[in-house]
């Protein structure tokens, strides 16, 4: 058995992976601490492998993996210039991903205890990175899978995750009550809802952060910056750097700074506003659909970690987020997606936040790929012409 | 000055890199062999960098890199079983690559070419993979680039490669003679055209040979499945296993299967019926988009490649194309497109063609992501169902 913990109240009772919640004040769980003499074990083939003693894994089997993880981390010289900032500048670009998304360093995770447990049908609830990353790891492990979405979710979007098998059922009501009900149906049809808080899933997001910190030369950055939506994958990210503080392989934690788009940015307003506990975002409105979570399961315990730690939320105003995207995708040759391109928007807002100085090292988390919301990329923004073979040449004047 | 040599009339005077035709047969320059004492350089961080001594590449500059390459090798245990074939198979997943597809192997070279012999501007042809490669690359590199693309290209493509800055033109006008064209232009315009057969991006391609070599325990692997279209990559990762079997590294060449849709088969049409060369293919007509090439330039050398190393060409039927990408998806959790899912389509003709034994060891080579084609996802295909948040658990009746 597993230890989990609360956040808020300690060490948690024994507690069932249908029904990861505090007993005492409802959080989410987390994973407790891992193995003792925890180490990278870098004789194992498998990249998520050499992880497995900072992992709640027994062992890894390659049959469960996609090959997941070791993404690169690329020095993006001209953005920081562009937003003025001193430092070096990196993305971590997890939209290399098998399913193009950050999410399947969670799913991996989460699928491995899935099958540990005997599980034979596993769900979520997503609006698309989840869906097609959680579908793809049950069909590699020969699991089913049921994903909810949104009654607004577009045929794209239900293609890329009904493709490998899954169940795919639109659901008409309140996002947040889906999530509640999810855990129910589990508990009754013995199906794994491993949604966006997902304990072992968090842990998975881990992942990311040692690799950022071996990518760098073994030491830690100054700034991490993270799009925030349900609030996992920075709780991940923090708990990586606080496990190598614990295990004496660094001495700071980096500053984290989670990133919401105005257009639905709970936590960030919270953050603001000096309160405890993250409110229901009135009339979520923004480009980034990714990180759009009016009611954020993780944001209580992404604000008490942030704030223990120094870190920090911003917000980033709607019209700089497909700023950021074309000046990622012009000037470093990434496309992401807008949630993914918020990170880059918030280095002007950071740099009048902090004092940014030219030895600092920040680095940029990438969520998803630009491909998966071409319907973002606006048509006139395109350098676009026509023209005959005959007269290609005149329609090339004025180039080069 | 790098050394060209032609596949049928031997090395080439200096040849320039916008006119790479051989002077006396025309057909596409291949580059030289490598270094003397040549050897994976393990030292170096950057993937592409560890097999600089096989590339024509003088230095690896991070800034020119997207982080390409160490792409998974995962294995297919129930894809090997649908299809009844004996052996071990695995799938090379290209569409890990930075812009989802191998095209990132061989811009990444081409792009390197680019900049150290002084161009200012790169363009190339393209329906879609090689679009979004070059114009990334471009970026990256501080790059102007021109992506000529065909007339019935979709908005949606335009987007995935406009996104980075590029100039697109839609041509009207024969593909092939858009080809020829394009080098023209590229010398009066100084703009290097990185197309299909580029001697450059066909060294890039070699990379994922060494790396495949690799995975299975620097052994080689006794089949290797590839899509053809322009020929360029099947060359190029047949010009990997040339190198290993040149430098002692292996003894014996895989069998290389290039494989191609059906609808556009020029090819594997010349394979069968014993020609030297490579003729139009008639009225081509294939849902597997990207690999749907009348006139391909290199296939007068793949052919004879091939030949040479007791390889084969095979055409898949257009309704095992869809079948396949579906099986992938759901039973190796992999979304690739139709063009990469004709190699899993070939294992049944492969089966029939040669006898594959149980010790077989045969890799795949996905070439792109399903997510750049999901128009080819017929709805009708998805397990889908809408229901309300009360509903939900009666909509859920009969499946878990």
């Amino acid at each position: 058995m597993d230890e989990f913990s609360c956040c808020f109240c300690g060490p948690a009772p024994a507690a069932a992976i249908d029904s990861p919640f505090c007993p005492k004040c409802s959080a989410p769980l987390l994973s407790g601490s891992g193995k003792p003499n925890r180490a990278f074990r870098w004789d194992r083939p498998i990249p998520i492998d050499v992880f497995r003693d900072y992992l709640p894994l027994r062992k890894v089997d390659p049959a469960l993996t996609l090959g997941e993880g070791d993404t690169p981390l690329i020095e993006l010289g001209r953005i920081a210039s562009r937003y003025s900032i001193p430092g070096t500048l990196w993305a971590k670009n997890e939209a290399a991903n098998p399913t193009g998304s950050f999410k399947d360093r969670g799913s991996v995770v989460a699928v491995h205890k899935a099958v540990e447990l005997g599980f034979k049908t596993i769900g979520t609830i997503s609006t698309g990175n989840m869906a097609g990353s959680t579908a793809a790891y049950a069909a590699k492990a020969g699991l089913k899978s049921i994903i909810f979405v949104k009654e607004d979710t577009g045929l794209d979007k239900i293609r890329a995750a009904g493709i490998y098998g899954a169940l795919i059922v639109k659901v008409r009501g309140d996002y947040g009550a889906l999530f509640q009900k999810s855990f129910e149906i589990g508990r009754k049809r013995r199906v794994y809802f491993m949604n966006s808080v997902d304990p072992y899933r968090i842990e998975g997001y881990k992942v990311t952060g040692y690799e950022i910190y071996l990518q760098l030369g073994s030491r830690p950055p100054d700034y991490v910056l993270v799009p925030v939506s349900a609030g996992g994958h920075l709780i991940g990210l923090m708990k990586a750097f606080l496990d190598l503080k614990a295990d004496g392989l660094i001495r700071r934690m980096p500053v984290f700074v989670g990133v919401q788009a105005a257009g639905c940015a709970p936590i960030a307003r919270a953050f603001s506003r000096g309160t405890a506990s993250v409110k229901r975002f009135p009339n979520p409105r923004t480009i980034a659909h990714a990180i759009s979570n009016p009611t954020p399961p993780g944001g209580d315990i992404a604000l008490r970690m942030i704030r223990e730690h120094d870190g920090l939320f911003l917000s980033v105003p709607e019209a700089s987020i497909l700023r950021a995207q074309r000046l990622l995708a012009r000037e470093a040759g990434l496309f992401v997606d807008p949630a993914s391109a918020t990170v880059a928007a918030a280095l002007g807002p950071l740099s009048r936040a902090r004092k940014l100085r030219p030895a600092d090292r920040i680095v940029l988390v990438i969520t998803g790929s630009g491909l998966k919301t071409l319907d973002a990329v606006a048509p006139e923004t395109i350098d676009f012409r026509e023209s005959s073979l005959e007269d290609l040449e005149d329609a090339l004047a004025g180039t080069g």
